[in-house]
């Protein structure tokens, strides 16, 4: 059940209401007028909270929960125990997503700007906008309307942000321009330098980084995850990428749009990744890459070559993730022969 | 030698009463009465100073140890050189800590809430507590006694701690109820949003992060590491864990009693640990899963089944440690085959 | 082209004042007074701008690019089309950074400290430093001269810090004693515990982390990268060592002169590292291990065991690189030849 310690409640809603906000189907309209106070996991709901299913993993506990009604594919419905009210959907991750969002709308701080925030008189700040305590804000920074920054973080000067993005807190911002409905993580590092060092047989002399990062819209940043500012170019991280906790991106990356960076990966200088890219967490990738649209990346990959678009890969050195699992599944077989065999 | 610059030294003690402190027992009764100033490694420490050995690799700098007074295990009591004053126990590494703690006991700052910190009115906090500098206390945050918090750490709304508790500095915490005798270093993250995303065809729809993170009694999590709340049920840490630096933990993610989890491991959302589970450094472990209590996981290894109680693996894809070995053993012979024929 | 919002432009200079500061020759005399701008990339480059190529995957952008000069290595002059002016060196990455340098040298903030830090009366601060909003700087720290403290960044008691330092924000130093001409990104961690702890069957018992960190001279840490303290030694990081973002480095670690440290990668405890090591992104590196001056480490790969000087592994387990590259050939050939036989 959902703590209202820490989560407003805006319920409850019929499951008519529910069905209207997801975008679900009734399976019985008789239940229309059903009460629903809230949501919960499927082992834990009761028979006023609202579940849903969408990993067969779980299929067991549908059987058993005690749920009064579930977000469901119509594929799998005649597995819910009788009395269960189902809304039907052919997204049912999608449709809870939505209904979750209406219970329990972030609640949102009222407008105002810390006292003991650090703003720089040359910078510009939107209407609407939350400064938390102790923030920095520098020298000619642009931030539009209905922003938020949380406690300690920094933004350096020149830095521009969009509209209505969401800063957490300790998060240090340089050398960025970036657009609308972002939202970054506490600890979150972006615009340092990139990790450029030319040799000369003596030492490591430092290549001044003289890019920026660019950021999209619609885009989500995980806890201490870290983006390289450009050494010449830019890096860039198109609209509705999401990039998980810990992650390292490298100066002059570029991903295309919607890409998903799991937590972990690192993904080194100059590679471009297409739209639509998935990486599993743990991942490498080299510099100097092209990684196409639609490509999957196994967790803990390595990828040093080039990839086409729509190949999925799995392996250190990454292979075609079909032939990865011939090679595991072969070598299983070589040990059990030469185990046989001792 | 320990630094006075950067520790207070409690010292000197006897050997008598170091045998007490530490539940070793001396080899010679007549060293009782011999002072020792202070601690060192056994390369480094001279003859008014103890060390201790408990990794065989450090055997040989026992016999040119010039240390008065070394804590080992029984066995090894006739590798040390003559005149050196023995201390014998089964657990030389725990006897250590419990005299270096003596001998060390970290400087207690004077309880103090510092003018800098901004602390709600509705927020309770409990005796001798020491806020630092800039630090910031939302609404209903509870704090017991005896916590430490450093600098510039940000205490979301509703956060509840326990007693005893020390918080680094550039710490940021949400949504999360910590029991007692806790330690976080610096740039922890706990409770931010986990990856949940809804993919439509089109865009990822984020699909609302709530549950909380609930962490034990006796725990303690590294520099920079992040424990993502609950989606819907909690992100749950176990009583005496131990987590290192750049861990991520994602969420509804639970830890049974006593799991060690070494740097830079990624746990994915959903995936459960038994008691005393050790995951070496950098290993992943997919989403979804159950660890056995016990299980033992090797460095880099990457983990996408479940894994019974009491097992070792090692590999990625993680296997068996002994058919790991057998796989690593049978390339290198294969290997060696293939290079005398070429 | 570099962006002016963020970086200033020293410039124009003249190919004869470039070739100076960057120690290359002009391949024809005659273009020694064409006036330069400033720099870009080969493809985004103009007339009046300065490229360069040290990596031959761009080959094929000299080609087609528009650049009015090019610094280059005298073996592909003749790839360069015509009318582009030729600055020759034997390292062009190097003349390229010292002419990056020139152009844009960073702006140095005027010295000032911030009204907002809190500095202990003992403490001491050197000249001309530029201390920032919300610093922190604790009981008897010494910094040197010229010196830049970011940010909410924390300086814990007795730390030390020599001349010429750059500290981005959002920085956590303690127990440390540091050279001169260091640059810390931001959310860097210095010096907390090691991961040290003593089983007793029951619990893990905290083992007192009782060293400081040592930090050379001329060393760049990445952001967000954490080096813990010793447990009774140090952790040394020697001159001009070049640590990534997200690096993790246990108690006790000693790095050598020149180490390149990659992103993501974990170095265990008590392991020394020689001079000039490199060490690819996601590699680790288990404890008490000694790897020697000028080993590579590829990316990913896993040192279980001691490795002589100069030595070239990768893979993980890690095996001598050539070994490891005939390895996954012998495993492509295995799998062509079962899935032919399937």
């Amino acid at each position: 059940m959902v703590d209202r310690r820490f989560f407003e409640n805006y319920g409850p809603f019929s499951l008519a209401e529910i069905a209207a906000i997801s975008g679900s189907e009734l399976d019985n309209k008789a239940n229309a007028e059903r009460i629903i106070d809230g949501i919960a996991t499927l082992d834990q709901a009761n028979s006023r909270q609202l579940s849903f299913l969408s990993n067969v993993k779980y299929n067991d506990q549908l059987a058993t929960s005690k749920a009064g009604a579930c977000i469901i594919d119509p594929k799998y419905r005649n597995r819910a125990p009788s009395g269960m009210a189902l809304l039907l959907s052919d997204n049912p991750y999608k449709a809870f997503a939505l209904t979750a969002a209406a219970f329990h709308a972030p609640s949102t701080a009222l407008p105002s700007i810390a006292a003991s925030a650090v703003i720089h008189p040359t910078a510009s700040i939107g209407d609407n906008c939350s400064i938390g305590e102790h923030v920095v804000i520098g020298s000619k920074v642009e931030i539009g309307n209905d922003c938020i920054i949380g406690a300690s973080s920094v933004i350096q000067d020149g830095v521009i942000i969009g509209h209505n993005c969401k800063i957490a807190s300790n998060v240090s911002i340089g050398f960025t321009v970036m657009g609308s409905d972002i939202i970054l993580h506490s600890g979150v590092r972006l615009g340092q330098d990139g990790f450029g060092f030319a040799f000369d047989g003596k030492t490591h002399i430092k290549v001044p980084q003289l890019g920026r990062v660019i950021i999209g819209n619609n885009v989500e940043i995980g806890a201490n995850s870290c983006i390289d500012r450009g050494s010449g170019s830019d890096t860039v991280i198109g609209n509705d990428c999401k990039i998980d906790n810990l992650v390292q991106i490298g100066h002059n990356v570029e991903l295309g749009r919607g890409c998903i960076i799991v937590a972990l990966v690192g993904i080194a200088g100059s590679t471009k990744l297409g739209d639509f890219v998935v990486v599993g967490g743990q991942a490498g990738i080299a510099g100097h890459l092209t990684i196409g649209s639609f490509v999957q990346i196994a967790a803990q990959s390595g990828v040093a070559r080039d990839i086409p678009a729509q190949t999925i890969v799995g392996g250190s050195p990454a292979l075609p993730i079909k032939q990865w699992h011939r090679q595991n599944a072969l070598l299983s077989k070589l040990l059990k022969k030469s185990t046989t065999n001792d």
